[in-house]
């Protein structure tokens, strides 16, 4: 089956989907993105992913390419034409093609891209045995509330991390606490249970997946801390995942090469896991299960 | 006469010049760039511009799409296709291609682009009247030595001063001292004529101008200082300027609205311009003169 990308109106095949190299998005990261899991047909959390990218767009004073209903569609046709009932759509605006210049064109025209593909998802012995993160100094700029494509920092994040044999690096601000990590948020279970991750602000990502999982966990009566926490919290945590769009809730069984807990994944973020997955009315895609 | 754009080895006509969507530029910001002015068919600084850009890409590990000596040949190619003898030229590396993934793909080919236009040169007005600029938040990165693409908190602080009236943002970190313009090296001339820039740190871009200015206010045994300074000491500055490759030298005559000194350009920067382009072997784009 050929693959099709969203350009501008335009379904084209993907190797030949392009946009101009004065595209701001391209010149000077002015855009932003959004990343949509589907599971069985199912957009998860599109709702929120959705109302996301508004706010982000917002911030930036970029317009809606088109109305949000309009997208939805396109979502939807680009899944199909692709042939994708399990797998990412990745979104994405930009301020449009202008003359370079700083400043914001007098008359934008967003440019919107998307993408959609099937995934591998995480292996499974990621969710059976968890994975390492290790803590790297936050280096982003402080607008970090905007899921702008300006993400060079994660990418080096990332990389480092990824070098250091690390799934994810969790990324820590001058005072010592953890903010999230380079594509996901952050979550510890203190040693008396307490479920802890950073509150929202322009210090960190709101994640979808973050504010859908403070609900679940609010209507299984978990105890919930949204506060900041160190990275020595973290060492004595009992318990600790991240969570994102792509990869829902996956176990950290190691900081920085300390076993957390006693090294293995642990009950609340199993239950969190499947609370999310089933309230999107989907069966784990990684692990199965009914829904 | 046509416009052309060079991009991965192929002069395009400049409506066509485009990259593919999961260019790393575009989703990641993973990608350097330069700006270089051409005055009477000569590359301003080029050097200075060509080493930066290597180190650039050092620190981002990504590597030359082409060997520096190459890139100045295919520089001047693009200029004598565009016929510009005076403008600028922009160049544009990054990671390439690749499936869009934060980790660096394993075998990046990275993505070379170039524009180069003509340009109408600062306005004679803004020389001979100086320039406001107003002081805002530095939100950015702290690799700011990197002459990234991961633009957005330029852009934004750009178009708020612009939106100000004035010509450029001066940014100021938390502990109250000027970093930089948002595309522009700031300096200061205090009350009893010292001229104070910031040094080089991860903190700002060290402009290719700017060190040439600070050589050239050496060799005319101007008495300098590399150090920071506040918006307090800004305000009471006897002179005031900015610096940049396609600006050169810009008097500042208010900031935040208060006027700099009389309120009028000073003798060092205008020095310091008619050095820097007499270093340059050319006329003063703006103002004429003799080389």
């Amino acid at each position: 089956m050929p693959r099709y990308a969203y350009v501008n109106g335009r379904y084209l095949p993907h190797a030949d989907a392009a946009v101009h190299i004065e595209d701001r998005g391209f010149q000077f990261a002015d855009g932003v993105y959004e990343v949509i899991a589907i599971v069985d047909g199912t957009f998860t959390d599109e709702e929120g992913h959705i109302t996301r990218l508004g706010r982000s767009l917002a911030e930036l004073r970029i317009p809606w390419p088109v109305k949000p209903g309009t997208l939805r569609i396109l979502m939807r046709e680009l899944a199909a034409k692709n042939g994708v009932r399990n797998g990412l759509l990745y979104v994405q605006v930009t301020r449009g093609v202008a003359p370079r210049d700083f400043r914001f064109p007098a008359d934008p025209a967003p440019t919107l891209v998307m993408t959609c593909r099937r995934t591998k998802w995480q292996p499974r012995a990621a969710l059976e045995k968890g994975v390492a993160v290790v803590t790297l100094p936050d280096i982003r700029w402080l607008r970090r509330d905007i899921k702008s494509v300006a993400l060079l920092a994660q990418v080096l994040g990332k990389q480092a991390a990824s070098e250091r044999g690390a799934f994810e690096g969790w990324m820590v601000d001058p005072d010592g606490t953890v903010t999230e990590g380079t594509s996901s948020n952050a979550w510890i279970v203190t040693g008396d249970g307490v479920l802890v991750t950073r509150p929202a602000s322009n210090l960190i990502l709101n994640g979808i997946t973050r504010q859908t999982l403070l609900r679940l966990a609010a209507a299984m009566q978990m105890r919930v801390e949204e506060r900041t926490f160190t990275v020595e919290e973290a060492y004595r945590a009992r318990e600790a995942f991240v969570s994102s769009a792509s990869a829902f809730v996956i176990p950290v069984v190691r900081i920085d090469g300390r076993p957390v807990g006693e090294g293995v994944p642990g009950p609340l973020g199993r239950r969190l896991r499947e609370a999310y997955l089933a309230d999107a009315g989907v069966a784990d895609p990684v692990l199965g299960g009914g829904r």
